[in-house]
């Protein structure tokens, strides 16, 4: 499948190129020596958590899955290498030729994760492995950072609606990844309609305060939006008088009124007197959304305001402070033939980053009442313990993709795995992970 | 021109779904209401500089245009539309038409700003400029962001070369705006092949720690690169021990070795310690190559080390802290018919965000020794005071791009006005903007 038969509105011919130059030297190298062909694995892991947090969010595993199909090489492409001399006529043939053929397990999208988890497990050749580092971090990196701003916020929310408005805060099709991670993470829609088109995410929106500016009066500015968009449309209030404003809005639409929309000043108070005067209206079923900075703790000091939907920007576009994970991708265990027994490596420079080698499983360990307590990580057989639900699955076996799904898996997923663990895991306050990672 | 035409890896068929839903929904209600076609002006500007930060730096501009080029609704966009219900019939006509054609000015790319600079302003009716307004923030903001962190550390690196290698802390094709920003802020060259395909920006990079511990032995892997890559590469030497690794790098290719790479430990002392090494061995050209978890803080504390170029990632490609600009796109001006007199607007809400309404320019005000004294914004008639450096160029002329230019008279034009900014702005330490903004 290519990811333009999935309706993307941008086309990625190729994948190939988000890749760091030194991906393919070390191939050029490895052909050279004869290790190119040497049996590997690469896991994806963190060292910690992003500092403070809880827990991590894994997001963006249907995107590597789409990535890793449209790994190609075309003839511009290979032009491209050849021109500028970045690796050698031999390379380029086998570049020319290339198609990931090995296996890929790992932890399914939505699911929590812990420092040293296993995110993803990469196993074939040395240079068909290689080559995937940089577009498979690039894509876990950022997706899980979104999804998990929005898991904390989906929290903090109690329930209440949240929307994804960061587009115009960060790059345009970071965007649209990122109203996927925030989908992923428990958000219930999105502004940004190339999110709508490609992954079906439901979209809403309906006016800004240009809209209001551009008419000769705000009462002419509602007229001409519920005039057009019917009375369940969403009024913003706050371009002059907030008041005022809500006054005209019920008595333009109705109390049939959909929602108001508040975008500035104390948003507690506000809400409050909003509330208090749209029920003195009779518009008691009109909602109201508020849309000012919110993170998740603004979202969380709202608890005790009458507001029905949250919209939300810069803050979950940007991690909320954490805007990329610290995922590495590394080499653990390699043979020395094609097909030969694994031997486990690690980077051992003293003081230097720490790894472990080996291919790993891992699991997650649930005491009697089903509540996750350990995340455990091993090498060797896996164990058949029924305590211990194993968390990697396979994504690709033999270069076939066999893990597709839609999107809304893995949303469930995730609202699963974060209510099976401690309580504490959806504090908002800073603390260590709430599960300790235990290698075995 | 189309996108493709330039050679994008990542064809962009439309940017037309880059957008907020909100702003179909206004376009629609304008349209309805009579008041779609009012001359209408957008402005982008910020209300502040990150915290602490001396100047902006703008970026993304030559991308802006490529997207308002290629702003455009195909069929299947249109069926989207419909399917969804999104906008009316009569709006999907109009929008099935679509091409800009009003007139865009700007701060050129590579020019510094201050809070309340104008540096982009849109002309045209409302209906045609309001939908530009997230797929030209999305861009601005991201890559002012990243251009604004990479002139702190072009500052501070002080000459030697950097090399932006964020690809995998960002999402895919952030990295490559990242590392167009970043090339414009002043680094040299990036590991990002993409952005090399894309940009023509020279790409580096050499080998990994995954090539190391892929062969039997550290001497094996360095003997495999030096055969494939020559003696000019650049060596990893922290997989193990450090003096070690240097000795046999040098051993193996020779005093005539290109650099050497450390990736972890006290950088400071380690690259002490191996510069004496190298010396020691002959290896007085080779050259030291820094990279682990650098920003602009840790670029000016190994001032004094021995190194010759620095390699960023994740503090580059997130900003250094701040990973957003807060620009807006705001409607500062209107007239009541598609070719009448413009009257200021701006939004008033107490206690709200506030905005300057009117058509602007902007200029930089220079002392007598041509060093900048304050960015002067105004409206009304352009003053011809010689002190001023008007700031706005045409950018867009009805529809027509008119300022399409080589990214390296960007990255110029970035290092001369910063250049001309008060010494203080290249202090790393927090403070006010360099520059006041008087509004006359």
């Amino acid at each position: 499948m290519n990811t333009a038969d999935l309706g993307l509105p941008v086309d990625v011919p190729s994948t190939a190129l988000f890749t760091d130059q030194y991906e393919f030297t070390m191939v050029q190298a490895a052909l050279r020596s004869g290790t190119a062909d040497r049996r590997s694995v690469f896991e994806v892991f963190t060292r910690r958590l992003p500092e403070g947090r809880r827990y991590g969010v894994v997001a963006g595993t249907g995107r590597v899955l789409d990535a890793v199909e449209n790994f190609r090489f075309d003839p511009g492409v290979i032009g491209f290498l050849r021109e500028h001399a970045i690796v050698d006529g031999a390379t380029l043939d086998w570049l020319a030729g290339y198609r990931f053929s090995g296996d890929i397990w790992g932890y399914p999208e939505g699911e929590v994760y812990f420092p040293g988890s296993p995110i993803l497990r990469v196993e074939g050749s040395f240079a068909e492995c290689v080559l995937l580092e940089t577009v498979i971090l690039s894509i876990l990196n950022h997706d899980s950072a979104i999804a998990a701003a929005a898991s904390r916020m989906s929290s903090a929310a109690g329930g209440r609606r949240l929307i994804e408005m960061g587009a115009r805060r960060t790059h345009e099709l970071a965007a649209v990844a990122s109203a996927r991670a925030a989908y992923v993470g428990g958000f219930d829609s999105t502004s940004d309609l190339a999110a709508g088109f490609r992954y079906g995410i439901p979209t809403v929106g309906t006016s800004a305060h240009a809209f209001t500016l551009l008419h000769d009066s705000e009462r002419d500015a509602f007229r001409a939006q519920v005039d057009s968009l019917g009375r369940g449309t969403t009024l913003l209030v706050d371009t002059y008088d907030v008041a005022e404003a809500v006054r005209s809005a019920v008595e333009i639409a109705g109390p049939g009124l959909g929602a108001v929309r508040i975008d500035s000043g104390d948003l507690l108070l506000v809400a409050h007197r909003v509330r208090q005067q749209l029920d003195d209206l009779g518009a008691r079923d009109t909602r109201i959304t508020v849309t000012s900075d919110l993170d998740e703790y603004a979202i969380a000091s709202l608890a005790a305001a009458p507001v029905d939907a949250y919209g939300v920007g810069t803050q979950l576009v940007t991690g909320s402070g954490h805007p990329t994970c610290s995922m590495v991708y590394k080499l653990v265990a390699r043979a020395t033939t094609p097909t030969g027994a694994l031997q486990p490596v690690a980077k051992k420079s003293l003081g230097a980053k720490y790894s472990h080698g080996g291919r790993k499983w891992a699991a997650r360990r649930t005491d009697a009442e089903g509540v996750a307590e350990a995340e455990v990580v091993g090498t060797g057989p896996v164990p058949a313990d029924p305590a211990l639900r194993q968390l990697l699955v396979p994504l690709v076996e033999r270069g076939r993709i066999v893990a597709r799904e839609p999107l809304d898996a893995a949303r469930e997923r995730h609202i699963a795995a974060r209510a099976a663990l401690p309580m504490s895991a959806v504090q908002l306050s800073r603390g260590e992970p709430v599960l300790p990672t235990e290698y075995v």
